[in-house]
């Protein structure tokens, strides 16, 4: 009954098979391995975008703090959600990377920023002239820390805000694929159709090892994230074993079938909440699940065996205070978990 | 015939399989593996550091910028060799994770930098208060970027000047192993013992798919280290794969089994050489060879095959200059590929 | 009727006339001159601090980015009111200076954090481990943004929530003549006896052209404060000038009186307002009054001459519509600006 | 006998009458002010560049680092000469500024680089692709260190170097002046006719107590270095005592009556000293004088209350080795000064 973090599910074994299948004589290192060829005409494809710049990193932070770097001046301060990954997170690595840009945090009820809500921020933002940060990009996250999606449209309407306002657009996509299993959307729609500059489409989360792709739909921008990455020690040498992991995760739509798995699992557990009278917080449209209930209850679910995170409070404390929980599914997750689970309530 | 970089030849393959048996289950993600514990407790046993912090990371641009990150403020200037990898080869890693040192460069003949030399620049630096930068931390690597060794003795001799001046000692072990096994030193004396602070041990180039351990003697700096490795987006969430790497490549000393292996393949190739008239360098005490031979020589063996790189000059031109290049051996170099390079010459 | 900014006003002729008599012959350069020691024994008595590390800067962002610099890791957040200086005004100086920190946002509604407020945001940030910022130092400031000044009890109950958790306190004083003024207070009853590790004492909004004293009562962090000033260029070489604008600053008390005449000037504006029913926004406790009226009447002041900032929305729209705007008053305000501003209403 | 520094003398009296002739009644904050609207004019006017912007900070460290910061990407290089300012007397400051490029030092026999080896340096760096530093500005300084001038010939030679590899240059000009004394050249022809893209202009040196004008003569770089002077700390509130200084400091060719004064204190002094059979190191262009002279003639002249500062060495020795030593003349060296030090000998 482990549902603390899609990170802690094993890779799928394919995945691991594909990196040891790649683990034959010699390759070029640094990128420069046939498989990264491969690799990057598969993702223009998937992506619709013949002319994207395409790089691979180990960890959803390098790949939110290079994107923002590359669209970010020191001086600017970049927009997010009040939960964002980028903000809560990443103890800082925004900051570092950028030079020392600031995030202004926008309310986001569920997850999602609103037009609106983002519209008010960045008004407010920009009447100090020289004296307060210069309005930078826009950062979005799919789907978002609460485990909400935007649709194509959703995107849209908040993306064009950033639009009207000159501001580039950066989608923080460690579960990118969960939002697409979820829409069924084109992975076009929620990314550079719908208006984002740099995406970065998260492997981690849904089944390999440690593999994140960034996606720069202006080419003109690869050069600068290149020596970024370089310089903060995320080029990997053998770097056909990112390769190799990235390919058997795109072959056959593996990615697709995953995260739908991971979503599949969620649902299975919102629902049974439900039906056991468990208020579920947040909309689920992904592979994560909030729930509430008192405190008591959490206490008997751990102690029980279940593995999950309280997103507020702590288990000191009287049973009757009711507390938010997450549970995160990974591909991996099986039903009996979930059942065991449900049947502990 | 690829003698073009260590970091081209493949993982050793009880590495992968390590890595393919890690991959059961759920395990704790962000380094609280079940793995990572043995890992540290095996890591403290060889090099005789009960107390010593230890932290694993994927590239040896990371292990470095963090290990003198956390030894510098950013108002001092690193001491290293002309030729040290943290100057040439990282496109300003250490001045970005530093928040802005300076590099001062001391004169390496053969790659080590000499107790005199050292001494030289040290005291030529430090002469203008206030205006100049604050001497900081002194860096050596083993084995260098020549492919020369220190000694449990030369290294203290040259830490020993870093001691006089209160300066904490950084140690670029991204071939660390190579050192180990053509010294025959125990891993403490030739890290702690010799008077080195932090020390990298390389897992990438001796047949790791991506792996460096870092060693902190001192555990206080253990704190700022996982904070900066956190933000620096270092901190892998799937955390096992690293730990399973590092772990197999201790399991019955394969580290110095390959190690050796690289070694042995650099000497042959080194004798051949000499055996040819060719002209060797630097001493060759590690897996790789520095030799000096005409550029019609080079254009000849790299029509035929011959995968390597020149260290000065390009191919273009006469006949005649004699051009140094590098060879370097990893643990799969094989004899037949050694023989047919020698038979081109 | 210039009550625009207290940056806008004079400096005192005395203090001009001090730089005058300054410029005589030959001084050592860097703050090696003989008016600095003086000044540094002035404040260290003024300030009953014997042991404090004095320095002067040209300009309040430096002071404040310097200060704190030295006082937060890159990796921690600094926690401070949402309407501080260092948050609105200074873009991104903070960030920039201490390599990337964070800023966490305390609701201060009258522009004084609350100890129950300031407790509340630092337990919510610090749950997160290696993933969230690190809590760093607690910046406060006198007078406050929106004019309001804390007593030394009050200080105190706020800087002793810091120390509970370990935080060192940053005092952004820029206005602390101000509040030394109000309250009476001695000027170590706000700086290091009510908590505060690194203050600054403002010259600059006082009547001089451009000085601020920096104050850090625990020596050991002179050194690196002087060379973070050095490398960010605010180490003045002919540093006499800045030393004697301050020497003079202090002769007879002189930052004293001049912050007085400031805040009876703002007192006189105050009173007069809430005589002619015009609503005081904020306590009026230093030289800064905030009052709110029909945009109509503020077009009408503006179109007369009155010279002064809207704190929230533009002149553009109805009339009826209440705005929220700042007068300052500096040392130089004279009465019948007072009057006439007052007869405009 | 003070020959310490161009920064230990006064300013000319008259720029500080000008600053308390500024002194009256309200003006606009942070450069707004009238006087900087006439500044800009002049300086426009005297440099030919109808369209460059121009910004005032108050010390050459923060006008190199800004200037710096503007042109250099912080993966890229800067050439400078060994013995520049920004390498030898910044502490850090442009690795600060820019976010941690690195300096790649030319030699520079007299203080000036030549164009060969420049282009040598150049060629070097960059043959690592994305492993080095990209190649960033060129870095000049005028005069050198070491008190040498390039003419408009000299210094297009030298950019031209920069220009055939597509690299920006930045004129470190602290001393500005005393070229444009010394060779008579128009301030164009020293400058963006000699394709120069940033210079400063230096006052503080000249007879100001502090400001450095920065004329960037691509006027599309003006924002970018008006947001880091801002989130630097090197805006002034009450900027209109910088603008008065360099108002002050161009009226009836002030600057150039004070820098032929100074460079003709130092001609008087190396004439001397040749007559007295003294080494003069340097050829003498500026106002900075290099001599070398056994050990305990240095002690002598420093007994007898000659203020200067060695180049190499220290005095603690024996009496007859040699040593170099810097005489600086600013613009108040008086003759007898000079006689008596000459007399000395």
């Amino acid at each position: 009954m482990n549902f603390a973090s899609d990170n802690a599910g094993p890779a799928h074994p394919s995945i691991l098979q594909a990196m040891v299948a790649a683990n034959d004589g010699y390759a070029a290192a640094y990128g420069a391995d046939e498989q990264m060829r491969q690799l990057r005409a598969r993702l223009r494809d998937l992506f619709e975008a013949p002319e994207a710049a395409v790089f691979l990193v180990a960890t959803g932070t390098a790949a939110n703090s290079l994107s923002l770097a590359t669209l970010a001046q020191p001086w600017e301060t970049i927009f997010c959600a009040r939960t964002a990954h980028i903000q809560e997170d990443e103890a800082n690595a925004p900051e570092f990377f950028t030079g020392g840009t600031k995030l202004t945090l926008v309310d986001a009820p569920d997850g999602r920023m609103t037009p609106a809500g983002l519209e008010a921020v960045i008004g407010a933002q920009g009447q100090r002239g020289i004296h307060g940060p210069k309005r930078g990009p826009v950062s979005v996250t799919e789907i978002t820390e609460t485990g909400t999606a935007y649709g194509p449209r959703g995107l849209r309407a908040v993306t064009a805000v950033a639009r009207d306002h000159g501001l580039p657009v950066h989608l923080d996509g460690a579960r990118l694929a969960n939002a697409l299993a979820r829409t069924g959307a084109a992975p076009a729609d929620l990314t550079w159709r719908a208006g984002v500059d740099i995406a970065s489409f998260g492997g981690t989360k849904d089944g390999c090892p440690g593999v994140e792709v960034v996606l720069l739909f202006d080419p003109a921008r690869a050069e600068e994230f290149e020596y970024r990455r370089k310089r903060s020690g995320h080029l990997f040498s053998k770097h056909r074993y990112l390769s190799a992991q990235a390919l058997a995760w795109l072959e056959d739509d593996l990615w697709l079938t995953l995260a739908r798995r991971a979503n599949a699992a969620a649902a299975r557990l919102a629902a049974g909440l439900r039906d056991r009278n468990i208020e579920i917080v947040f909309p689920v449209e992904g592979n994560l699940v909030f729930f509430r209930c008192p405190r008591g209850l959490h206490r008997h679910l751990m102690g029980a065996g279940a593995d999950y995170h309280l997103w507020e409070g702590d288990l000191d404390g009287d049973d009757d205070t009711p507390l938010v929980a997450r549970l995160a599914c990974d591909w991996s997750a099986r039903d009996e978990a979930t059942e065991r689970f449900l049947s502990l309530i």
